[in-house]
């Protein structure tokens, strides 16, 4: 398989991480958004909404979304049950993290990281950070409960939620107001096959 | 079971359509965000994020998040498949429908609608209005080739998609520009046990 991306993103890096922890063979394909690559008709043609990443099945086949990609690869392993109230929660925080989350946290990033922080978007930025603590905040409730943000076990929920949160300094988020988030970083940073950003 | 929601909320709508769709029996608790219901500190110890709908199982547990809950409800129902691809593909235009639909044509319409469209939120209203149009061009593109937005047969990622969609009108969307949408909505209302907002 063959997977579209640009492993500075957090939502593809998620996806890179993932084929790691999995052992799975694949084409990585680097895709530069910032000079219009996913938005030519090309791309267009595989996914419509002009994002990366994008899988790519030996079928011709695709799945776009880095949540549905991960589940996706993940089917079967140790990462995903199939009990449909766990599955329920991993998808939970997934939801979480695309609308509560990553459009604080990886906006923030982004405005800084590559856009060098531009005066005209100083205001757009500074209104991320509040968004991006409440998230953080409810992370950490969780994980001073449990080890993972579903329970005892590791699962794609998250891989998900690492993407952007042990990057998150560079959004403006201090991580060391949240010491079981640290913690929990590490126990991900741990795991056989992690790959780093 | 309990679903916490407000079948104003078109996230909320989705779990009341799906629970009629699948005919199941429940119990509805009004919640009243903009009373603050959601932000006590009873409802926070249900669900952190402060979010409705919420589902409350018979046995104490809780799922939130709209897409979560209706993929549990339809668990083993006709409306989600146990194919690994088919159900990657629901779950992308329900992570599409998070990110790059609601946030705008739901947005929109909480601002039109709910607010009356005060002069301090015109220019974000405006502004929200390219990107929810540029999210049912990417569903007109799917529905002019097939009639669900997965294939031949619906899944949760239509009613997902349906919650807001049906109400864009209410948030300066005009749908007659996207015929294919206007037939696929007529589907899903002429479905036994439909229910409208």
């Amino acid at each position: 398989m063959k997977v579209y991306g640009d492993s500075q993103s957090g939502n593809c890096y998620k996806v890179k991480l993932m084929l790691s922890l999995l052992d799975l063979k694949h084409e990585w394909i680097h895709v530069d958004i910032l000079s219009g690559e996913s938005h030519t008709e090309a791309f267009l043609d595989k996914n419509p909404t002009g994002k990366i990443p994008l899988l790519a099945l030996d079928d011709g086949r695709y799945i776009a979304e880095s949540n549905a990609i991960i589940n996706y690869l993940a089917t079967g392993s140790e990462f995903l049950s199939t009990d449909p109230f766990d599955y329920a929660k991993v998808q939970q925080w997934q939801f979480f993290e695309q609308y509560s989350h990553e459009p604080y946290i990886a906006v923030a990033r982004f405005i800084a990281k590559y856009l060098g922080l531009p005066a005209e978007r100083k205001a757009e930025y500074l209104a991320k950070q509040a968004g991006g603590h409440k998230a953080l905040q409810v992370m950490e409730q969780q994980l001073l409960k449990t080890p993972f943000l579903t329970g005892n076990k590791i699962t794609t929920a998250d891989i998900t939620l690492y993407g952007y949160t042990h990057v998150a300094d560079e959004g403006g988020f201090d991580l060391l107001r949240y010491p079981a988030i640290i913690q929990w970083l590490k126990r991900i940073q741990s795991l056989p096959n992690f790959i780093a950003m």
